[in-house]
C-alpha cells in the first residue's frame, strides 16, 4: 500500500509556471538595481472556491520577507505582480497562495442578495468565519473581529446592520490573506541577481600598461597609463581592461609573433604568468610596484573610469605556486609536470591547473582568494581568461562566494566556446560575456544573432559584451575593409548592445595580419610592446568619442532587447529602432565598407505614434543633420567613404 | 565564509535540458506501450577531454537499471539515445555522462601520430590510465587490462605493437564507460506512464443500462444491457461507458426535466448516489445485482468491449456515508449538512463531499477502495465525473496508488473547466480528458485548438477524448444543423482524435433542447428512461459502423500529432492530412449543414513522395469512389444531404 504522499497534507491551491525561472530554478536570473521584477504564475485549485496571492521577496541573508499581492488576470488566466530590485545582492522570491474563504463568503452573499434569498443562516456561518480568522489575531483586530463576529450572529440587529458588518471594508482588509498559515501554497523559492548599472551599460577600452609610454620602444608602466586617463575619459570610455599585469614568466618565454624561443629583451606574453618576481598577486615589476597599481585605480575613478584587470588561472613553469604546490598541476608519470596542448600545438610557457588534483579545496580557495586580493586594492571588475578550460562547479563557487560579499564585482566571460557551454557560463554566474559578434558581418548574421540574445530566457542570464577586436581577434570584415569597416564595426557594438569594448589599436585602424588568412595580429601586443600614435592620421577617434556621446544620452542604447530590426529594401543596409520612453532611436548602416548604396527603410511609425502623411523629423546624431520624414518608406544613402551610418534620434514636433 | 557547495565534489560534467520532461519532473510524462521514448540531453564538460553519455531506465518497483548510450549530435550539440516502452506501469529514467579518458587519450594519441610525434611518454600515460580503469574490475577482464597495461609500458616492445595494443577493439569495448563511479553526472531520476494501447486509440459509446429494455417504459437492467452488446460491438466501439450505477437517493429526488420535486414513478438522476440499498459499492436494484453486472463486464470481454463506469464523488442525502461519517460532508453551524450550491442555483439531492475534513485521510482512502472493488469486479476504465471539484492531491495519490497495483486501469477526466485546472489533471494522473471539442465548429477554431493540443507538451500528458455529444451538451450546431451535422460532427471526432465517443441517441440525431439557448436535452435522459427505436428512419448507424472500421484499418488515424491541415479555397471547408507510415489519409469536411461547396483543396504532393504531374488515386473510405489526382490542387464538392466529408486513401499508384 503506497504511503500518503505529501501533498495529501498540503494546501489545496496549485501554483504552477511561476517566472521568471531559469532552468527550474537551478540558476538564479539577474537583474540591474533599479529594475521592476514582474512575477507572474498560473494558480488554481478544486472547487469554487476565490483564492487570495502574493509575491514574498527578500534580499539574501535579511530576515525580512516583503508581500506584493498578485492580481488575477481572468482572460489569460494567470496572476501577476512586481517588486524593485533596489539592492545589489542575490535576492530570494517565492509565490505564495491560499483559498480566500473571506472573499468567497462576500461573493456568495452578495450573489444571494441579487437573487433575493434569505441570507440570514449565511450570516450565521459569516460569524464562525470571523471566528476561524480572529484565531491569528491580538489585540484591537481581534477585539474587532470578535465584535463582527457578534453581530453577524446577532438575530436581535437589524439584517441592514448585519449585512453592513459583513461587507465592511475594515473587515475586508483585515481578514484578505490566509485564514492560517497551514492553508498556504508556496512554490520553491527562487533567486535572482541584481547588479549594478554597469554589468548592463557600459563602453569598454581595452589597452596594455607596457604600450603606454611616450617614449617609443621604452616599457610602459601604470604611472604612464595613468596619465592616458584623461583622454580615455573624454573619450567616454567607462572601464579600462587590463591583461595580465603580474610578472611574465621567463622560462619558455615566447618571442615576438608568438616565436617559440624568446630572443633577449623580449617581453613574453602577460597570459604567461609568474616568475620569481611572484604570482597572481603581484604585479609585473617593469610596470611598477602595487601601489602604482593602486594609484591607477584611484585615478581612475577621479575620471569616472574604473579599471579591470585580467583573472588568467594558469602558470608560466617558473610560477612559485609550480614549487609550492607541484600537485596542483598535471603531474606525468615521469614526474614532470604536464605543458598546455592541443595537439599537435604546443604551448611549452603555459601549465594548466588541475582543478580536479587530490588538494583541490585548498587550490580553489586559493584562487578565490586572489580575486579577493585585488579587490582590496580596489579592482571591481574582473575579465576571466578563457573560462571554460576550468569546472565550471569552480566558477558556480567561486562567484558565488565574491558576490555575497562584494555585490557589486562583475566578471566578463571570456570564452568562445560552443553555445551551450558558453551560455552555462552566463547562469552560473558571470555578470557579463564575450560574444560571437566579432564573426557576425551580413545583416542575416547580425538579425539573427541579435535574435538569439534578446529572447526573453537568454536576456535573464546572458549579458553580451560586444567587442569590435581583441588581441586576438582581427576579423577578415576588418583586415580587407579598412577605415569604413571599422567605423561599420563601432557604430554596430556600440548600438546594438548596451555592453560594447574595442581594444587599443581599434582607433587606428590597426588591421594587418600575421599572414592571409589568420586572425591574429602582425607583431601582436601579445608578444611586444607597440608603441601608437594615437593622434595619427585616419584615426576614428571623433567617432568613437560621439558614438560615446550618442549612448550616454540616449536611454534606448541603454538596453538590450528593445530593439526591432526594420525592412530594407536592400540588405546590405541593416536598419533597426531601439525605443525608450521618450527616446527613438533609427539606426541606418550601410555594411558593405567599399561601395555606397542608397535604399528605402520602412518606419514603423504607427509604434512610434506617428501618423500616417504626418512629417517628423529625424536628426543624425553622428553628423548633426536632420531630415523631415513622412510615411513609412523613406529613403537613405551611405557612402563608407563619407557616412557610413546614420543614427537618428526622432521628434514629431518639426522645427 | 561560504560553505564549499556540492558542486564542489560534484562530477565535471553537466547535463542539462533533459527531454522529456513535464514541469521540470514534478508530472511524469505518459506514452502508450510498444512507443519508443527518445531522450535527449545537452551535455558538456570543462576543458578538451571526450564526454561518454546513457540513458538509464527501469520499470518502478524492478532493481535492475538498463543502459542505453547516447550519441552526439554534433552540429546541433545535444545527446540522444531512445529505449522501447515494452511494460505497463511507471518507468524510471535518467541520463548518466562521465568525461571518456581512454577515448580522450586515443584521440588525442592519434593526433600526434598524424603530427608526427614521438607517442612513446603518451603510452606510459596510457598505461598508467588503463590502470586506473582496471580497479573496477575482476577476473578476465582485470588480467585482460593488466596485460594492456604491461605492453604499454614495454619499452622493449615494438612501437607499432604497443599502438595495436593502445588502440584496439577489445580495450575501446571493455573502458569506454567510466572511470570510477564518482565521475558519473546523473540528472534527477525522471517519471514516465505507460499506458496501454485504449489509452490512445478507442471509440466509446455511452448508454444508459435503464433505458436498455426492450419494453418501452419498463425499467432496462444489466441483462437488457447485455444483450446490446452484439449491436454495439458490430458498430466497432471498443468501451461502453455506463452513467452511475448505483442506487439512486430517494430524498430530494429530481424529477423530469430536473424538475425540484419528482413526481412517484419517476427515476431520478443516476448521480445522485446512494440510498437505503446502497451506496457507491452497490448497483441500483432496479438495474439487477451485482452478478449480473459482472456478467456484463464478462460477456463485453467476449465481443472486444469493455465496460467504463462512472466515479463519481458525491452523495445523495440517504447515501449511507450521510449516516455513518457525517463528518465528511459540510456541517453547518446549526449542524446540518448542506447541499450543492452555486449560488443562486441550489441542488437539494446532491452533498457534496469535504475533502478537506478532519478525518480526511479514512475518507481517502475509503474513495480509494471504492475503485479498487470495482477494479475487483472487472472494471478497467472510469469516467471520473467533475474531477476538479474535488483536490488536485487527491487525485495524484489515489490515481497513483491505483495505477502502481492496476497500471492497465485507465481515467477520463470530466472535467470542463479552466484551461490550466483543465490541464493539470492530465498532468496528476488522468489518462484521458474530455475537451472542448463540443464547442469548436468552425475551420478556425478545430484549426486553433488541434494546433493547440497537439503541442508536444502538450501531447506528452494530456490525451483528449472528443466526445462529439453528451448527456450534459447538445450543441446548438447539432440543435440547429440536424441529421447532417450530426454526420459531420461524427467524421470530425472519429478522425481529428484517437480517442472519441457518442452519447446514445447520436446516432438517432436527437436534437431537440429543453428550451432555446440552452444544451440540456428535451425530456434528458438523466431524469428518466428512454425508449428508442435505433434502427428508425433517419439512423446514421451506418456512418458509425463505417468510421469506426475507417479508424481501425487506418494506422494513421491511431495517433493524435500526425496531423496537417491543409489549405483550402473556401475556409468552410475544412482539409487535413493524417499520416503513419504506408498510410497517407486525406480528410476533407464540408462544415456547412446547409449547403453544398466546392472549392479546390492543396495536397503537399511533395511530403507525399508524389511528384509533379504524377498521377495519384484518392479512395474515399466513406463511399467507395475512387478519383485520379494530378499536382497539389483539386477539386471537392461535398452536399450535406449526400455526402458531408471525404476520408481518402492515398495511394501512388493508379490501377
Amino acid at each position: 500500500m503506497t504511503e500518503l504522499i505529501p501533498g495529501f497534507e498540503l494546501p489545496r491551491v496549485v501554483i504552477e509556471n511561476v517566472t521568471p525561472i531559469l532552468d527550474g530554478g537551478r540558476y538564479p536570473v539577474k537583474r540591474t538595481v533599479g529594475s521592476t521584477v514582474e512575477v507572474r504564475a498560473n494558480i488554481f485549485k478544486d472547487g469554487h472556491d476565490l483564492i487570495g496571492a502574493r509575491v514574498i521577496h527578500r534580499v539574501l541573508g535579511d530576515s525580512a520577507w516583503q508581500a506584493v499581492p498578485l492580481i488575477h488576470h481572468y482572460d489569460a488566466d494567470f496572476w501577476s505582480g512586481s517588486f524593485r530590485a533596489d539592492r545589489l545582492g542575490r535576492v530570494e522570491y517565492a509565490v505564495q497562495a491560499w483559498p480566500d474563504h473571506y472573499g468567497t463568503f462576500r461573493s456568495e452573499l452578495e450573489k444571494r442578495l441579487n437573487a433575493g434569498q434569505d441570507v440570514r443562516p449565511e450570516l450565521v456561518e459569516g460569524a464562525a468565519l470571523v471566528a476561524r480568522y480572529a484565531l491569528q489575531f491580538s489585540g484591537d483586530a481581534a477585539g474587532f473581529l470578535e465584535k463582527c463576529r457578534r453581530e453577524l450572529n446577532d438575530p436581535d440587529l437589524g439584517l441592514d446592520e448585519r449585512l453592513k458588518t459583513a461587507l465592511s471594508p475594515e473587515l475586508k482588509s483585515l481578514i484578505a490573506g490566509p485564514m492560517a498559515p497551514n492553508e498556504i501554497a508556496q512554490c520553491p523559492v527562487l533567486e535572482l541577481i541584481v547588479d549594478r548599472l554597469e554589468a548592463t551599460f557600459s563602453a569598454w577600452y581595452e589597452l596594455f600598461p607596457r604600450s603606454q609610454s611616450p617614449v617609443p620602444g621604452k616599457h610602459g608602466t601604470f604611472a604612464d597609463t595613468l596619465r592616458r586617463l584623461p583622454e580615455i575619459a573624454a573619450q567616454g570610455f567607462d572601464v579600462i581592461y587590463l591583461p595580465p599585469i603580474h610578472p611574465i614568466g621567463e622560462v619558455h618565454r615566447k618571442g615576438r609573433n608568438n616565436a617559440r624561443v624568446a630572443e633577449p629583451g623580449d617581453h613574453g606574453s602577460p597570459w604567461a604568468i609568474g616568475s620569481k618576481f611572484g604570482g597572481h598577486d603581484a604585479v609585473h615589476p617593469e610596470l611598477g610596484t602595487l601601489a602604482d597599481f593602486e594609484a591607477l585605480v584611484k585615478g581612475a575613478q577621479d575620471f569616472g573610469l574604473e579599471i579591470a584587470i585580467d583573472f588568467a588561472l594558469q602558470c608560466a613553469p617558473d610560477h612559485p605556486w609550480v614549487r609550492e604546490h607541484p600537485d596542483w598541476f598535471f603531474v606525468r608519470t615521469d614526474g614532470s609536470i604536464r605543458y598546455a596542448e592541443n595537439p599537435p600545438k604546443k604551448y611549452e610557457d603555459i601549465y594548466p591547473l588541475n582543478f580536479w588534483c587530490e588538494d583541490r579545496k585548498r587550490m580553489w580557495e586559493a584562487c578565490r582568494n586572489l580575486l579577493l586580493f585585488w579587490i582590496e586594492r580596489g579592482v571591481k571588475i574582473f575579465r576571466v581568461d578563457n573560462p571554460h578550460t576550468k569546472p565550471l562547479a569552480f566558477w558556480e563557487w567561486a562567484l558565488r562566494d565574491i558576490h555575497e560579499k562584494h555585490p557589486e564585482v562583475l566578471f566578463l566571460s571570456e570564452s568562445f566556446t560552443r553555445p551551450n557551454r558558453l551560455k552555462s557560463l552566463g547562469k552560473l554566474g558571470f555578470n557579463q560575456s564575450y560574444t560571437y559578434f566579432t564573426w557576425k558581418n551580413s545583416a542575416w548574421e547580425l538579425k539573427e544573432y541579435m535574435n538569439e540574445l534578446i529572447q526573453p530566457e537568454m536576456q535573464s542570464y546572458f549579458r553580451p559584451n560586444f567587442f569590435a577586436n581583441t588581441p586576438d581577434i582581427l576579423h577578415e570584415y576588418l583586415q580587407s575593409g579598412g577605415r569604413p569597416a571599422f567605423r561599420i564595426r563601432l557604430v554596430l557594438a556600440a548600438t546594438l548592445s548596451p555592453c560594447y569594448g574595442i581594444y587599443s589599436g581599434f582607433e587606428l585602424c590597426e588591421n594587418v595580419p600575421v599572414r592571409h588568412g589568420s586572425e591574429e595580429y602582425l607583431d601582436s601586443e601579445k608578444y611586444e610592446i607597440k608603441a601608437r600614435d594615437l593622434n595619427a592620421y585616419g584615426n576614428i577617434k571623433q567617432d568613437v568619442a560621439r558614438i560615446n556621446r550618442i549612448r550616454r544620452e540616449n536611454p534606448a542604447l541603454h538596453e538590450l532587447g528593445n530593439i526591432e530590426f526594420l525592412h530594407s529594401e536592400y540588405e546590405g543596409v541593416l536598419a533597426y529602432r531601439k525605443y525608450a520612453p521618450n527616446n527613438e532611436i533609427l539606426v541606418v548602416v550601410n555594411l558593405d565598407p567599399f561601395h555606397a548604396h542608397e535604399t528605402m527603410i520602412h518606419v514603423p511609425i504607427k509604434r512610434l505614434g506617428i501618423a500616417d502623411g504626418e512629417p517628423y523629423e529625424v536628426a543624425d546624431l553622428l553628423s548633426g543633420a536632420r531630415y523631415t520624414w513622412r510615411g513609412a518608406r523613406n529613403f537613405v544613402r551611405l557612402d563608407p567613404n563619407d557616412r557610413v551610418a546614420h543614427v537618428f534620434r526622432v521628434s514629431r514636433r518639426v522645427d
